[in-house]
């Protein structure tokens, strides 16, 4: 991962929320929209960009269709930009024979690098996840939307859930098949975070139409190895409707790459 | 729910945890093995069930494919069996615009009753699942597995976390639109569960396979409308492979069924 992000001065992660209703109505005419749509986005973007996170619901919500589509983008992604690190957003998680199957389903009979996982359910609900060379967990940790305070933030003792929830799955796993979810809305906890597990990789989603900021998520989170993949949907994929969709999907990723050196040169890691 | 467990003097969830791998032999031969062992199951079972309990892992670990078999076999319930309750156990849950997608995909576009949902992000990540007439969310709060002490156990001040989601989270819908999965391999806790929830249904996953007993749920968990949905599913649907599994399948749910109607006669509910 550190690799590719000195390659290409990026920590970008390009989220797929495409929902049919939002993307360009141009592209309605074609035979799959969603995957035509998807395809534009990662030929604009993929020189700024290190990963890609389609969002499952937004596939599953039209069944047998919208799974055509994501095994398509999916497939697209590793025939054509192999080295990009691609991310079943699904927060699965169940009792263990069932998060195999689950497990199966995105690292196995799809060519995803991993997929987000929900803790509730503990141990035995993540661990099938793990058993995959080269795949990774990305476990729930501290999202970034407002009913994060209802459990996440509840702190008994000085000792809040998400951050149990870090020091207790940190065992279940290692630096190298394991990152955590923590959303830049939430950006000044990173220093607290960064305690708990220091050489984590972060997946950071929040960053531009949910509000959280870039400066703050590198200044508070990141480590000498970056440590950092900053989730961008909206923001990047919806920035325009027009015929020009994709350019201007480019522009906009392309000035969080710029952004992104500078923090990476600052902490001279490129 | 509670007129159809008086009708059939039944409050059996026979779950359709059908993994391809484990259904017999002879129906890989159909074209879509899956409904076909699910349609058999179905019909041998339907006299004794109130409810019907897809896990959706086992559909999507066969994407598209597995989508086919999935829709296939709610529609024939809702065709033939319009007054079975059908529950998508998905344990979904996300952001708020994106857990509305995940309510779309279950509950408007698949004719499920119900979805399972996870309760880590809180509030905002379950509300968008309430807003159907007639829907119901299932939220986890005690599962039946081993990882449930790592988080859902974890007791501060005498108040655990499975509770603590009870108590905050019944304020978000009523007693007719929310359920809470309990797992029967802690009955001994329903007695507390009670206290917090001592009106809404609770769908009890865990009995047979995974060791829970029939009989501490009702002793325990039983309300004066009943409000318990025990599902079993392994040791119904996987209870003999020959030919006749499906005759099977019928006899180990008229067997739950009739210890069912005894703990409801003891109760007076029949």
């Amino acid at each position: 991962m550190f690799e590719n992000i000195v390659k290409k001065h990026s920590f970008l992660c390009v989220g797929l929320d495409s929902d049919i209703e939002k993307i360009p109505a141009f592209l309605h005419n074609e035979k799959d929209p969603v995957f035509e749509f998807n395809k534009r986005i990662i030929d604009a973007t993929h020189q700024y960009a290190v990963a890609y996170k389609p969002n499952i619901a937004f596939y599953e919500c039209y069944g047998i269709k919208g799974w055509a589509s994501l095994e398509a983008t999916v497939s697209y992604i590793k025939e054509y930009y192999p080295d990009l690190f691609v991310i079943a957003d699904a927060k699965r998680g169940d009792i263990g024979n069932t998060s195999k199957m689950y497990a199966k389903a995105f690292l196995e009979n799809l060519p995803f690098d991993a997929i987000t996982v929900a803790p509730y359910m503990g141990e035995d609900s993540v661990k099938p996840f793990l058993t995959y060379n080269d795949k990774w967990v990305i476990l729930l940790a501290l999202t970034s939307n407002k009913g994060a305070d209802d459990f996440q933030y509840h702190d008994e003792d000085g000792i809040k859930l998400f951050s149990r929830v870090l020091s207790v799955s940190k065992k279940w796993g290692t630096i190298n098949n394991m990152m955590y979810v923590v959303g830049a809305t939430r950006a000044e906890t990173l220093t607290e975070i960064r305690k708990v597990i220091p050489d984590h990789f972060l997946l950071v989603p929040g960053v531009g139409a949910q509000g959280g900021s870039l400066e703050d998520v590198a200044r508070y989170g990141m480590n000498n190895k970056c440590g950092l993949l900053v989730n961008s949907s909206r923001g990047i994929i919806f920035a325009d409707n027009s015929e020009n969709f994709d350019e201007v999907a480019g522009e906009k990723a392309k000035e969080m790459q710029l952004e992104m050196e500078k923090y990476l040169t600052k902490r001279n890691l490129i």
